[in-house]
């Protein structure tokens, strides 16, 4: 048997970023750039008033005040958007809206609130400091300047910054496509009818699930009985359009086990034994002309996402080109558990908030690896440590959430305030 | 001037979780159930084999071990999916597979381990305990167990657990559609020409970005110029067809602020300053036959991005039936920052991991509202006490975050590998 760590490095030494794509940047949310971008224009654009008021020259305004206003005529009304070039002459004022271009000339803008507001012969009540309101061109980016650096994820902000910047087009690590395949005879696909000594195939969806909420794109989710012919007809079909393919089932060492059968010897395949538990038997390999990853993963249910959450979404990470290591926390111990020497030992957890603010943990469900009903109150894998038999209660433990942390979050903060309105 | 909080809680009180609907398991992702859902059969639904190996009746290997294997001949072979019904003969045993049914009067599984793995007269080395390596049917969950509480939201696990027990249809609160709009004379749709006093709307984008990211649906996103007429219809248009409708500019005090104008006096719609810096100009309300809330933010874009965390997020998760609260965090001031009097103040900082493994904080950029460059650098808002004018090196801060927790722990999680290997 070889550790975790092992395995998973050996496993994301040979996965790759996709090609590189340029997309326009609305298409582009999540994805991560590969080279410097930089503004193709000032920001803002143009002299521009930061408020509805009246642009003038100061000199004209010397001495004003609420007990001595100054009433000038005014030139005309600028708002926002109006395209044409005004210029501003001595003893005249323009009306001029939020974001309007500055009129030539203008070295001021009186704010509507240090006036009454007339339309043509406003009574102006300040003399205004020299650019007063005035946002200048380029004062927040400069034409050239860096606005993302490679290497950076596209959220809502940088959509923002890159569109404002005159960037419309990027260059990102392109989408990752992934390819689900689950084997077996027993598996019936969800909605059909069950009969005896068959069961719902419920990784195939629950993969697709995880692999959309890791941000990568489902191609394929599929399901075949355990026939060698198929099988080997259909991964190479999904080698030819998926940049990373899962399957599950068909890994043991029984006969009927055709995925290994069918993969051994291809490309980098090697199946494995991993000292973990659950996820023991686990297969990966680079195949095809496309180099793609292959994930083979047991058919239990919590083997499968034990196994996914370990070894497959760090690799879609690096598929991706983002970094990995945004699912670990610790929490604590709020009671003990046995967990198998000599193997690393993942034990579904429930998340609850101690006194403190930390997270506290305990068992969701009983330990079996085919229980699947605490799957669906686990927030998080707790990690043993692979050289002790039990965790003791009050210890410290490491943790894979099995959930964003903002759901999780928002779970505990509804169940604070719940306390807070009963105390 | 109102504050913050009596600002949303006035918003909150009148958003709805949106109408239930009935969706397949597998495309209710996210949402939240609205019932409570129980198992419909036993799981597993049928005793079968935890292991490759034999079934057995344990009477027949009383005695056997190592040294003293008794060996006994195959009945079959029966594997995963076998819909037949067999029945194990005294002096008998049946080749079974890992999920494989039980044969009818087998009492116990001998796994290959402890065998010589012949296919028809295999050496079996052990006398198994009653029941070993047998799942029992219900062991898991019973027919009529609670699989998931009303208000649960459905992620991979979830899917799981509804498929193998055999629920294949759930009530959700439907998805929450979305309609954005952004008005202005001045703006110009990314990758077209932009002329003098022209401007980029990448506040469109960004609210796409920002609502698809909270999880909605944007059912629109569309640009008006000033024009009250094209403005009120498109208005009443959407009012038909989204769920939570959004609108960026026209809502200072100018004259050419058309939002305000055409919303004035519309169902619960108003017009209020709130005490926060940005976002000062707040307009909502709900609206139409279909009770659909309205949020008219300013259109400066960091304006509303701020406006978009602090009040229209919330909304949003209340209307799909989510907890709020988990883009909250806490951090250190690594710098002093000066803050508005009298106002809540949202400056948005970099977050950077102090020696204790904390979120230190520090300014992304410049204060003023228009500057956009640092929206592609900032990682939260800092909120500031509205009582104080700075915020002090080495305070704590309150943090809304920008992005997700798991993105920004993993881009600090890298950084700290990069010291790692740099040390």
């Amino acid at each position: 048997m070889i550790s975790v760590d092992e395995h998973l490095d050996w496993v994301l030494a040979q996965v790759e970023p996709v090609a590189t794509v340029t997309l326009p940047v609305r298409r582009a949310q999540s994805l991560v750039t590969t080279t410097d971008v930089h503004s193709s224009v000032d920001l803002p654009r143009f002299d521009n008033s930061s408020m509805d008021g009246y642009a003038v020259r100061r000199a004209d305004l010397e001495g004003a005040s609420s007990e001595n206003p100054v009433v000038l005529p005014v030139a005309g009304d600028v708002a926002a958007g109006d395209q044409e070039r005004h210029a501003l002459a001595p003893g005249q004022v323009w009306r001029i809206m939020t974001g309007a271009p500055m009129p030539e000339g203008a070295d001021a803008v009186v704010k509507v609130e240090d006036t009454d507001g007339h339309p043509h012969e406003p009574q102006l009540r300040v003399h205004p400091d020299e650019g007063a309101h005035i946002r200048r061109a380029g004062e927040d980016v400069k034409a050239g300047d860096l606005v993302l650096p490679a290497g950076s994820r596209i959220g809502p902000g940088e959509i923002a910054a890159l569109l404002s910047s005159g960037v419309s087009e990027i260059e990102v690590v392109g989408p990752v496509r992934v390819a689900i395949l689950s084997t077996g005879d027993e598996l019936v696909p969800a909605g059909e009818p069950v009969g005896p000594g068959q069961i719902i195939d419920s990784n195939g969806p629950m993969l697709e699930a995880l692999v959309r909420e890791a941000g990568a794109y489902v191609v394929h989710v599929g399901h075949l009985p355990d026939d060698e012919g198929a099988i080997k007809k259909q991964l190479h079909r999904l080698l030819d359009h998926a940049d990373l393919v899962i399957t599950t089932g068909g890994v043991s060492k029984g006969e009927f086990d055709l995925v290994k059968k069918v993969l051994s010897g291809q490309g980098s395949m090697e199946f494995v034994e991993v000292a973990m538990q659950p996820g023991k038997p686990q297969g990966f390999g680079v195949l095809g002309r496309r180099d793609v990853p292959v994930f083979t993963l047991p058919g239990n249910p919590v083997s499968t996402l034990v196994s996914f959450e370990v070894f497959v979404r760090p690799a879609l990470q690096r598929r991706a080109g983002r970094s990995e290591g945004g699912r670990l926390a610790t929490g604590f111990a709020t009671e003990g558990w046995r967990s198998s020497p000599e193997r690393q030992t993942y034990t579904r957890v429930r998340i609850d908030r101690d006194p403190t603010g930390k997270y506290a943990v305990s068992p969701a469900g009983g330990a079996g690896s085919h229980l699947v009903g605490p799957l669906a109150v686990a927030d998080a894998l707790a990690v043993s440590d692979p050289k002790a038999a039990e965790v003791t209660a009050g210890s410290e433990v490491d943790l894979l959430l099995l959930r964003p942390r903002s759901e999780i979050d928002a779970r505990l903060h509804a169940e604070d305030d719940d306390h807070d309105e009963e105390g």
